[in-house]
């Protein structure tokens, strides 16, 4: 992959100081750079790099000075700079292929859209739905009458079951398994009986999922992950599960069954919710906390059980000056017990 | 998938009341089911919802008013709704043909038994035996030597390592590994010497394993899951462990080497178990919690390190009391000088 | 697999006692083997078992009594043993045969060494190189142009994406994932916009990584795990993050974005640490804990936010004594009233 600056600064619809001729062959944080390399300075403090960086080319805000570097002023170099990586992004210049690949198995009544890439390996069974410029990847399996949108990307080993339903521009990351079985048991006399789980999946529009992160399908009706958010690897998400638009949940977090997430949440890593609650939109659970009862919108919570934010650290801070208080008590209590018995001794007098 | 009512009814051995010949097409909870689905009724504070739910039929305890409504009246309404969605169970409905597909591979001296479903692209090695009817659905890879009972459901991508012994009616989902090995290394001059892991796995009958769970083999002798355990998704099971019959792990519950488990022991979310020690029968163990050395039968334990939980629950609510008592033990030594000097005043006046 | 007992001492450059013709035909512990097989007595605490145990052979140290058994006298008996266990491993005896499946599909330009063994339903894309001896197992998704070394292992269902680099004697296991894209997104107008992940992840010589364990590719440069590292099962790898040389990562340890661990760090089950951070040499994070700033080399570290060992074991003994603590606060409050309104008393009478 190689490119003229002056096309990536057209691209940007940026303005060009310097070379246009020079090629760029891949993009670099401004310390790494190599001068084949372009780069870019969003945040203020490394505005000095700009004079020791080897890059070949530099994207810049208004009103900063390249000295004398190739630049490309734009007015928001941060962004320009994501647009920089779509344009370099190898999944964007290694287009698949349209078609089946002779190795893949299609059922009987696939519906495949136009452009529609099967490759090599892939399992796709009876009445299954894929749209257009869909790309299924390598080891794929996809469960009958499953339904797959437009323009998605499902990489190698991904399981999706029967009758999922998967909307548009969704990202499978390999290895994720998407409508497995809920965790669902009845209980008779000490042994767990299966309770057959026959709901669904449905994920959203421009969902992202990431490798080996498990999605269960629902008990009754459906577990739903609604358009826009974005797990990343390892994640699971129980049975009968409601994730909102726009949420993030970092690796490892797990939500268990019946639980109501709002849009806009976001799950550090390892963290996650109980059964049975809604945690309200725009809220936020840092690291290894766990949600465990109903919080409204805007909460921001740690610990477990998970707390108001700001509460858990003033207990955490209270807690760290503990083991200095515990023998200052002590040393108290005697004072208090001497106080006492030289308050008795006149009493004792009289 | 249709039944008609009463075909239902007559397989639940209840009471029909109503038109038994309306066709059933689902299953679903009370408040969201539609006109061709069954729906039911155990938990008295959902007998209002008789009244106003759509279903078209409903699943009600002996002496409930089904309110005019098509009901199936039986002994226990919540055992037979299990019953009901065994009859609309995709697995059920869909049985696999046996056979083994063309695509599939055999290895030399595989025994199978009668109507074994081996479908496309499964990988089983020489050696390998499996049982009557059992599934193994595509991307399946058996290694060299392993054993698998009757009546199993192997599910896609699923790997299982060389010389595995798993018993009957064993499920396995998605992208779980059965055999990796254990992660045990010898420290050489500050290095890391891979021992190599020459144990086994065994599976016992009625397990269930989530999907993308691991479970290790052991360095000598085997890693044991005892019968009817249940494993939920993303669970770690390490080399030499030892799982009681009928446990329950949910997702993401880590159980490190040689730790034994008794039976019926119940772990939440993200909980665990320390290495080489014992959690006593009939155990529970709360979400993100860690046992860290052996526990007798019948222990609840939260915490990390676990404790038992009502203890734990005291400490919790004593530590959120912390950031008041801290001034509150400032202002409590302050009285306490003042008097001390108000004590030594008298004296110093003798 | 089956050896003669002075094949195995004649291999361990050990001193024979007793008949060198038995033939051995496992490992295991001592108060397990049977007696066809040969265990060892490395532990002084095991001496006693040497009288009792069925094995047919024993490894010892100098100057252990063999009780008349069959033994082979050893400088490091222990050594020893993870040496007999190499004799013994699966995969040694059971080499996979070089070439190239039938099934297997080959990109162009794909480069192989010598006795490389390609397994079935194996997925090796455009300009990938092997190196001699590797065994690539059935069902490899190796992505374009992704190098590895030589003498490598790579399990069955295992996810190798574009553009990799993989070092010599590396071990990975089933359904890992190694290069799928850096969870990073640019905030839109409170949507995710994805920002491509166009870095790459290199695994230097001697790396074994866990089943189903994931490592995200670099947003830009590079992921980073260096030599002789360990890394169990479902941990998580984030982008952008350096793993010293000869560090363990237990099971579901997760590393967020951009960190940076020394050698030698171990870190225990369900263990963690924080993006943008780095992390001493030589440092131990204990279970379930969580790094969230800089700590330097030598760290013995826990909880969370992870403090150093020491301190957070006084914490919690010092937590677990506040229940009773906050009643004896509660009666020192009212002992001081008391004093005060004694106190207080004679001065009224004044």
């Amino acid at each position: 992959m190689r490119m003229k600056l002056k096309e990536i600064c057209e691209r940007l619809d940026g303005d060009l100081s310097g070379d246009g001729n020079i090629e760029i062959t891949g993009v670099s944080g401004i310390k790494e750079a190599l001068p084949n390399q372009i780069t870019f300075v969003a945040n203020p403090k490394y505005l000095a790099a700009i004079a020791t960086t080897q890059a070949g080319a530099i994207i810049i805000g208004r009103g900063v000075n390249g000295n004398g570097k190739p630049t490309i002023c734009v007015e928001n170099p941060y962004w320009a700079f994501v647009k920089v990586l779509e344009m370099f992004a190898w999944d964007k210049n290694h287009r698949a292929l349209p078609g089946v690949h002779e190795t893949a198995i299609l059922g009987k009544n696939v519906k495949l859209g136009e452009r529609v890439a099967i490759q090599a390996f892939a399992y796709i069974a009876d009445n299954v739905e894929i749209g257009d410029d869909t790309v299924i990847q390598p080891f794929v399996y996809i469960g009958e009458g499953t339904k797959i949108g437009a323009d998605g990307l499902i990489y190698p080993h991904v399981s999706i079951r029967e009758e999922v339903t998967i909307g548009n521009r969704v990202i499978i990351h390999c290895g994720a398994v998407i409508g497995s079985d809920g965790f669902g048991f009845a209980p008779v006399s000490n042994r767990h009986h299966k309770i057959p789980q026959i709901g669904t999946v449905v994920i959203e529009d421009d969902v992202e999922i990431g490798a080996n992160t498990t999605i269960d399908r629902a008990t009754l009706a459906e577990t739903l992950i609604k358009r826009g958010t974005k797990l990343d690897n390892l994640v699971q998400i129980a049975h009968n599960v409601v994730i909102g638009e726009d949420c993030c949940l970092a690796a490892q977090v797990g939500i268990a069954g019946s639980t109501t997430l709002g849009d806009r949440v976001n799950i550090a890593g390892h963290g996650g919710a109980a059964g049975h609650l809604t945690l309200g939109e725009d809220s936020v659970v840092y690291a290894k906390s766990a949600v465990t009862k109903d919080m409204p919108a805007g909460s921001h919570l740690s610990g477990f059980p998970a707390r108001p934010h700001k509460q858990e650290l003033r207990i955490h801070a209270a807690t760290r000056r503990l083991p200095e208080l515990l023998p200052e008590f002590a040393k108290l209590q005697k004072r208090v017990a001497e106080l006492e018995a030289k308050i008795q001794e006149p009493e004792d007098e009289d």
